[in-house]
């Protein structure tokens, strides 16, 4: 099939959940690769891309690692005109607490390095190491007054831990008073809850991947601690990770829980669920390339907090493109989901 | 708040996915509950049902016995003209092999019963014990032919199990022949899936359902089982448990997982997701009583597979039916979503 370049817009195209992995990272994924118990998401995950001679893993691998001649052409060829990156999931995740903490610094430093070569082309977010939050909190400030990035990426759990835990809460702190928003990006599914996923092939991408950081995300919400952070901005990949279509029921069954007092966990918040959706999330279409889904998406948050993302090189799809672009809705509309709401999100300067 | 009953309506309102337990099963639901090891899923969820003082539990508890002068007064209250039953998750499929297996027919026999008392206020479905695959293809030629059952409903997996696996595959055989479809119903998640959704309290109808028997539903998708039985029709409810909304997106993954030779589970198959979702799924609204999400799977999957249900009693709502009634829809559309299409799908005679 022959792809077609899109023609200019009438908007920048900002794809906003687009990866990297610098050739660091993948040596220390290598090392933990070696080890004697590896995790059985992140052997399924990395070590897969990391090995196999499959035509996709070959490519993905190839574009994570290139930050320059090769991503700035398959930009061209898509008509992106901005990728805002983010570290490769799981990043520093995976890693141990000292490996993470020293290594999430040299990840920013090198991304910032990267956006200083291609200032109108490249933007990003910060890689914090959850297993050590007073550090994560630094880093952030570090980087926002000095690399210039407005943005955080989480990739859900972290050794099976969830940010609905107040010992992590330093990061909301730092994240809400830099008014840098989170972007809870997937991760391969903690070993406690993969098993039936992954002897159906089912634990990525295709549906795993949603499920848990869906559930990062009510973990959160429930937690009160978006009550605590009115102000945090959390994003959310793949059209929320179902959450805006599940938005009805977990109304529904949040109140009738509280109700009936079945969980510690579950006690009385401020709002209903989806009315945090509707104040501290934004959502991109990641993997989601989808008028329809996007359109719902808007009709529940708001056309302001629904952003466009090609996932690359995950999703490495210039046919998406033009769907979209063909996106039978306003131009002001169109040029917000494009452009504008993720240079208000990200402060992304306007040309 | 004063709860005004629905007006009558052009179209018999017929709810499909209700609830009811015999005595004897909360007997047996008893024993299990005092075994020294229980699973954890269903101690918190017939467990807490079953010995809670909250008004909720005790209401659920008192509208699940009863399948005579309460029940009728509550769908009079409500509006609904008719409920297909089917005994309340988790069936007989948390029992043992032997007690699972002379357990169905007995609430098959005291549902067949209650269906002759009320014949135009109750319909059914069959129960069956997947822990023997060949008795429950028996007891679903057994209820069609000598009960007037025309459907089937099993809560999600057994033991941990799904009916991906081939050594299930009598019942789709049974169910395929007696043009019998079975409702995938939702199940407490297994043990070795439920650790994270239960300690934040989201593992029940909130959200864990929901992921669970998605993944149920793509595990029978994937496995080719849709190439074998053709014909074969499945019900879910909760509005497809989110996968109208997610179809784009596992179209795209399942194609790219198959051409990465990534799992030995996933191989190719007939046509995409998606496609089975629109020729082998009817889907019904319980629990998500909203226009939105219900005109989206229309759109997706056609008026003609979209059926009201109401989940009596796990969500007794009046108001839900007022907000039905006065969706902007056709009233050919409407008519179909309320009535005809369940009386085609069930089997159920026109008055």
């Amino acid at each position: 099939m022959r792809i077609t370049r899109p023609a200019p817009a009438a908007y920048r195209r900002i794809a906003t959940e687009e990866a990297f992995a610098p050739k660091e990272l993948i040596d220390i994924y290598r090392k933990i690769l070696q080890q004697k118990t590896v995790d059985p998401g992140f052997a399924n995950l990395m070590g897969f891309y990391m090995s196999s001679p499959s035509e996709r893993a070959r490519h993905i691998m190839s574009c994570l690692l290139d930050l320059d001649e090769q991503r700035i052409r398959h930009m061209d060829e898509a008509g992106v005109d901005m990728q805002v990156l983010a570290l490769t999931s799981p990043g520093v995740q995976i890693m141990d607490r000292d490996t993470a903490v020293a290594f999430a610094p040299l990840a920013n430093d090198l991304l910032a390095e990267a956006i200083a070569r291609h200032p109108t082309r490249l933007a990003g977010m910060i890689a914090v190491a959850p297993q050590d939050p007073a550090a994560a909190a630094k880093e952030i400030e570090r980087c926002v007054s000095k690399l210039g990035l407005h943005a955080v990426v989480i990739n859900s759990h972290t050794h099976g831990e969830y940010l609905s835990d107040p010992k992590f809460w330093d990061i909301f702190e730092a994240a809400e008073a830099h008014d840098t928003p989170i972007y809870l990006h997937p991760n391969a599914m903690p070993a406690s809850m993969i098993g039936h996923f992954l002897e159906a092939g089912l634990d990525g991408a295709v549906y795993g991947f949603g499920v848990e950081t869906g559930l990062h995300a009510l973990r959160i919400i429930t937690s009160g601690a978006l009550d605590r952070f009115p102000k945090l901005q959390i994003i959310l990949g793949h059209m929320g990770e179902a959450l805006p279509f599940w938005s009805y029921r977990l109304d529904y069954m949040h109140a009738a829980t509280v109700r009936s007092k079945r969980y510690d966990a579950i006690k009385p918040i401020g709002r209903k669920p989806s009315d945090y959706l509707k104040d501290n999330f934004h959502i991109t279409c990641s993997g989601m390339a989808w008028p329809q889904a996007i359109k719902f998406t808007q009709d529940l948050v708001g056309t302001d907090r629904v952003l466009y993302a090609m996932d690359y090189p995950y999703q490495h799809a210039v046919e998406e493109v033009h769907a979209l672009d063909a996106m039978d809705m306003p131009a002001e509309v169109k040029r917000a989901f494009f452009q504008t709401n993720a240079e208000k999100l990200f402060k992304i300067a306007p040309l």
